[in-house]
């Protein structure tokens, strides 16, 4: 069994790293709180008696053997990277979960013929070095080496540069090669498992997403000067569509999300009426045709509420991401489990991104959700109880066992 | 008669001061251009043999003495100052008209008891130190010296050592005094004219206005992993407030506006429901019981829609201005001007603030509107036909001949 406060003792060792005052972390990726993170966590490997490497974008793996060397590997973590001022779990518990499943498959003797990688990917969040998951897109061949390399961050220092000054440039030829199946344990970052009271989402895939930007073009006059009737206000009609795309995606029952994050208004002072309003568009659903049906739904939204309100529009693409659906394979032995475990638990879409949605290109992939309490994450006050801590773990744990048998 | 070739000639050599590119003017207060703008004006009505003072806060005065030095002053002006990449006729109409309605009056010998002053205040604009309309404030009385000669501008840099360098500070005795009545030629700003087809504008007031600053405070989630249906975004509640608000001014029939004119969330970015929205109103009515209606209107509107959306909602007032009503008398000398000349003319409320406010406190003032092509000012395409500038100019030398007998 899973030893819940070996894991706890872990985690809250780790949160120590980057701590902010208010109780969440800061740990940049390939900053000093990285380095600091990346050593403790290599100290728990080789404790273990784990084989320690990482590669030339800094991904570090920890392996034990199975029985069979030449066996593909089942690969289990996440990522130690955080956003500024994020929270204690998010990435953290995939880590230290696999760790301790392993922890405790060695403990048990538990015999497995697959070698085992637990593995923590550089630079997931993209908080310092865009994009995001670049660790485990590098290692599936999403991103070149050298477009990896060569990113830089907003004070233009280098990738390549920045991972050797905290000493974690591996060789190329420690990626990890012929893995079977992937396993990532991270919190849902949602409020969907609280609300539905359950302790394990089984996340059968991740929505595809799709970003633009849209402008629409009326025309700037003075807030004064010009009768309400005479207007032609950007603003007004961006509102009306901004209303349309929400209750448009509220009326859907297929799980579609739309969000718009991010507005702005030209000239945007208090007394002139908004000659131009650019917003973004968010749109999320699981499957490829649904997702293409919902771009075309929300532009013709766009296009008609424009039209009537006579104003000019651009829509510019900014971001487009294919759904992903991870293994029914994995999915099965993780559904087992909780059955087994009568653990309470759920299939359900992932909206946000991870580094499994990459892993899922080269091996069979899936992923265990455990509930943020609030459904917050990103933020310091990010949390989730140690009683589903344990139950997601023990999941892992079980799932793991079941796949390096 | 006035001579319309010898305005249109002035107003061609001003607008080369500070000309930009697209054929518009950048003539910031106590900037090189203002100094060049002083100095022709200065010339001219030298020319004329007015005899030129300017004041402690920079305003010119130009004046031409009556049969009584002890009358009181009929005063005429506007300012010679613009926005960044404004027009060629906001405030230079005024002064220039002002110019040829005296220079017709010399020609003519026009007897007038009262001395005449052509004006042109300081910083009418407060493009570059706010607030605006400062010189006409000073005089007034509405700003104090000390305030006034102490503002700085964004680079830090005083008024008082701005206009000492460009040599125009003058003596506070030079500030004029005993003035009986106050006229402004000046654009209307506005599409009214334009859409009534008329010529001239005879202003009865000033709007007051209302400006305040509205945050709508609801959860910041992600965009990916939050279903619709638990979603607190304060934006789509912002939005909705923005159409009601829009709605409501526009079902008022007396003249009321309501403006949203910038806006922006929290966290602001593309993947990110808004936790919180900030936005603000801008509100005008030409009467203060209808103006305080109009405040408690819109705030029980952000209230009701805050509160079914189950948002809390902070409310800052940012700027308030009583409304102005003109001098009754010499509205009634510009309507009489316009009916016996068979001119096109309706009485109308400015929406836009002018020198013309801060004047009415010390004497009986009113304004002459022209009309604005497309309803367009503050920017470079900004224009009025030089049949409706003739008009104007004739209007403001017959209402100026029969004030000043």
């Amino acid at each position: 069994m899973i030893n819940i406060e070996r894991l706890k003792r872990r985690m809250q060792a780790m949160a120590k790293i980057g701590k902010t005052e208010r109780g969440g972390v800061t740990r940049l990726a390939l900053s000093r709180e990285d380095q600091e993170a990346r050593q403790l966590f290599i100290s728990w490997m080789e404790e273990l008696g784990m084989k320690v490497r990482m590669d030339d974008v800094g991904n570090l793996y920890g392996r034990l053997e199975g029985k069979d060397p030449q066996a593909p590997v089942i690969m289990v973590g996440s990522h130690l990277d955080t956003v500024p001022k994020g929270g204690k779990f998010d990435g953290v518990l995939g880590v230290l979960g696999a760790l301790e499943a392993v922890e405790t498959l060695i403990k048990e003797r538990v015999d497995h013929v697959h070698p085992i990688e637990v593995v923590s990917f550089t630079n997931e969040e993209g908080a310092r070095f865009t994009p995001q998951m670049m660790g485990s897109g590098a290692l599936t061949g999403v991103f070149t080496d050298n477009y990896v390399l060569n990113r830089a961050d907003r004070d233009g220092l280098r990738f390549e540069d920045e991972l050797r000054k905290i000493g974690f440039q591996g060789m190329r030829s420690h990626r990890s090669e012929n893995i079977s199946a992937f396993l990532e344990l991270h919190i849902e970052q949602g409020p969907v498992l609280e609300a539905e009271q359950r302790s394990i989402g089984i996340v059968e895939g991740i929505s595809g997403f799709y970003w633009m930007e849209v402008t629409i073009l009326g025309q700037s006059d003075h807030s004064g000067s010009t009768p309400m009737s005479m207007r032609k206000d950007s603003l007004v009609t961006s509102s009306q569509i901004i209303q349309a795309i929400y209750q448009w995606a509220l009326s859907r029952s297929d799980g579609t999300v739309a969000t718009v994050g991010r507005i702005h208004t030209s000239p945007g002072i208090v007394n002139a009426v908004p000659g131009s309003t650019t917003f973004t568009v968010d749109i999320r659903h699981a499957k490829l045709e649904g997702l293409l049906e919902c771009i075309q739904e929300v532009k013709q939204i766009i296009a008609d509420l424009s039209y009537q309100n006579q104003m000019e529009t651009f829509v510019e693409e900014i971001f487009t991401h294919h759904p992903v659906q991870f293994s029914p394979r994995v999915i099965d032995v993780i559904d087992r489990v909780c059955q087994e475990q009568q653990i309470p638990s759920m299939r359900m879409i992932s909206g946000a991104g991870h580094d499994a949605m990459y892993l899922n290109r080269i091996s069979d992939t899936a992923m265990i959700f455990v509930p943020s309490i609030d459904g917050k994450s990103h933020c310091e006050e990010e949390a989730t109880s140690w009683e589903d801590i344990e139950l997601g773990t023990r999941v892992l744990y079980e799932t793991l066992c079941r796949l390096a048998k």
